[in-house]
């Protein structure tokens, strides 16, 4: 009989996974936060982040994809992009498969991140090596603030909204996006689940229609998330998502998200679309 | 301080959810299984068949709306619509909400689940009372042999595929509920997930596609079902539910479904439409 | 397949116990505590105050012996005996197994924990009716210090030293037992694991030799309590319990305790010893 | 917020500890068993043999010492002492505090039991080194067969009576370390808890005493084994245990056993000795 080693994830504080673990690879108190991976038996790699799962090797797909090809299919020819959080490099894959880009900038605030995805998540970090690849160890609000007009899409792959990641939640950081981007320019940020942050959804969906002309709440189910189903909100300076045309999607090698699904993510879950019709 | 009591779910060997609870409601061996309800903190009162939730208070209408509402707006007029399974009535509610339903007959092995979930799941329940409602406590497989060329609409609203509720996953049962349907009949089943029961989705699609001239799989999203994405598939004589017209949507009172997203649903994550192309 | 229900008490903050349960008997906010009693597999009905185990049906009798019969047979005819704590009523009921007993006073503050364990653990609470029983719904700290020079032998049947608790474990209580107590009386106070609680022993053990003149710890072997050791700290105004003649025990039914270990119990492990030794 | 990880361990199917941890140090699959090495935040370094605990930094100290030195004070001079199992060392770093000791055996089946206690549990197995220590690595129930009337003092230092080391809780196992020992030779065997393993306790009892002369069974309290109470069983061909006298005592360094206690150990709980009291 062997020895059974099970991680829990207390999501809410009623609310959990849990997880059969082999090895703890690495674990390590970082200027900003723990930071852990773990071998699981169902997911493979995990990466924990003040003790919430941030991603694993089986189900990373969805949320790098979803994340980031909506937004960068918004965009009619991104050029420069930014991902601001994403330390695991996951998104930056997966921008750099649009053919458009000219430099993919990472913008992470814990070095260690991306230190310990590099040796423990190459299939997810492998591409941080890339030639169009700029990594800025820095926080994410101050280079916004740094570089206004710059971007043409920026992906906010952030942790939830707790301890050091609040501020990637509030308006003013949505308002520096909004001067951040180019003319044209599509932000597409994580914004937690619709069954457990009901709240968050609703005040980010509010802040982000106060800046941006166009703004659309789309959502995909990734098993390793609270709830499974996990919300994503893009703010677009002139292009609808739901406008693009056909000619502009390029194929892509993805596991996922495929441009037939594009126009029909909007269709939400009646009770997550009446989260985008609340009064503050 | 209080006691802390949770439930864990083992989904698969290697993964499970866990909940807190508070009190236990019921506990009962019947003839067919070990039937629990347990007060949850986070999804309220949730129905447990042999160790495996069934459903709970707060997230049962995914399940319910998405298992019923795809076939009966594919059928143009469903009038006799039988239910497999669900004893604790869910499917029957959502069924009874298309006013050219004549009969919902319930057909469910276990006395037990119906009378239980009417006590303790009284929303979920609480059309099983309805006039057009005829339950049957007998086995599907059973009832739909001696009931050839009855119904409109057949959904089958089964258990995981152990212990009795094999047989409901096998070829047979697909070709009996086939001639079962009247003319221009259809049926949805549930059909696991597609992260944890890959061979069993393929499985399933491939004996619902030699049957049924039309078949077609979709998903939606549910928290306490393992990994969060669940899986129906649809078989029917006639209709395609791509080409359902605008017009044949009434209006439904409903928290997840709605007319808008009948098509965008089989706009399918890739790594679940490749589950569909595999050969056996 | 059967739910699986466990409930896990976190002793310390990195170690505990867990138990697989049936029904949820009881749950109740009292005015003092939560309470909750709870159907275990391995040891029967389980009483949890604050969330932590009070007392089981299968080992409740190690604890109930051990506070009681060493201090009861220390004293030359225990005939007033206090309780202090000990709603459960259990030590209740080993008190009253000396014949000498005259008037066996149970002074516990919150009746809750009397009434529950009269409906749900009738083995341990059923003497609560018993004649020589007085039963005083009060604060043990008032009571002693209301009723000087009155007992022959004071129990401390006292939660562990957390919130309300908390004075059970100072020395004014001490002192006023002292006072509280006849000539030749005797006190003993349940006073928690030699593994987790260290601290509190060595100071509990130096407030009361400051006190009395004969004091005095042993332990018994508790599964369901923290660490499994548990420790008993007796204070004597005349009687060493090691003087103890053999006339003087008279025979008692019993599944722990006999008078042939009463002196041996005195033969502490040495990390135990030790904890007696140091300087505050 | 820190990530949790909590070891799991199941004692019996309706009961366990559970135990916070940091590093998983080691896991191998041996030609015998599966062997862990899991970091404990409670009670440090943890080795667990096929999912149960064998032994921790913390609280190894009460098993080996218990183990050792009742036997090895009840033999009027121990030269050759044997160990049976018990590859961590522990047993025979007791063994070695003896003076008269001239040569201790280790027979432990599993070499790796012994390579990995010596990396990752020095304070345990480092006495494995020492001049009058020999390892075999063998079958315990071979090598006794194989050395008849070699040994002054067997202790058998098994896992639980599971698997390879049922035959070590047998009538013939004990008949062969009477016969591998010398006239006068003693030996203590672990017997498990007397709450768990009441059965295997009377059985193992009942066999020894039909062998040795002299049979007497002890306990002690381990914090990291089921139940917390732990049994020994001695036999021995001539002395008594309760016989010995004051001046055998030599001076040991130990945390738990002191010659004070010897005697008083065998004043069991009334529920344990009355384990003894059986008939098969």
């Amino acid at each position: 009989m062997d020895m059974e080693l099970w991680y829990t994830e207390k999501q809410t504080p009623n609310f959990g996974i849990t997880a059969k673990i082999g090895k703890t690879l690495h674990h390590e108190q970082t200027e900003f936060q723990t930071l852990d991976v773990i071998e699981t038996k169902q997911f493979g790699n995990m990466l924990v982040l003040d003790g919430m799962v941030m991603t694993t090797d089986k189900d990373e797909f969805v949320y790098h994809e979803m994340l980031t090809h909506v937004g960068m299919f918004t965009h009619p020819e991104p050029k420069r992009v930014l991902v601001i959080g994403g330390g695991d490099g996951g998104a930056i894959r997966e921008v750099l498969k649009h053919p458009s880009v000219e430099t993919a900038t990472l913008c992470e605030i814990d070095r260690r991140v991306i230190e310990v995805s590099q040796k423990y998540f190459p299939e997810i970090a492998g591409k941080l090596t890339d030639l169009r690849v700029e990594i800025k160890v820095e926080d994410g609000i101050k280079h916004i603030e740094a570089n206004p007009g710059k971007y043409d899409v920026i992906l906010v792959d952030s942790t939830e909204p707790v301890g050091p990641a609040v501020g990637l939640f509030q308006k003013p950081f949505y308002q520096g996006i909004y001067e951040a981007l180019r003319p044209g320019g599509v932000m597409v940020a994580q914004t937690e689940s619709p069954w457990f942050n009901r709240e968050l959804i609703s005040q980010v969906y509010r802040d982000i229609s106060g800046i941006f002309p166009i703004t659309r709440l789309y959502t995909a189910s990734i098993p390793t998330y609270p709830s499974g189903l996990w919300s994503f909100t893009l703010g677009s300076k002139e292009m609808d998502p739901l406008q693009v045309e056909e000619s502009r999607f390029t194929p892509l090698e993805t596991k996922y998200y495929h441009p037939g699904m594009h126009h029909a993510l909007f269709q939400l879950p009646r009770f997550v679309s009446e989260l985008l019709e609340q009064e503050g």
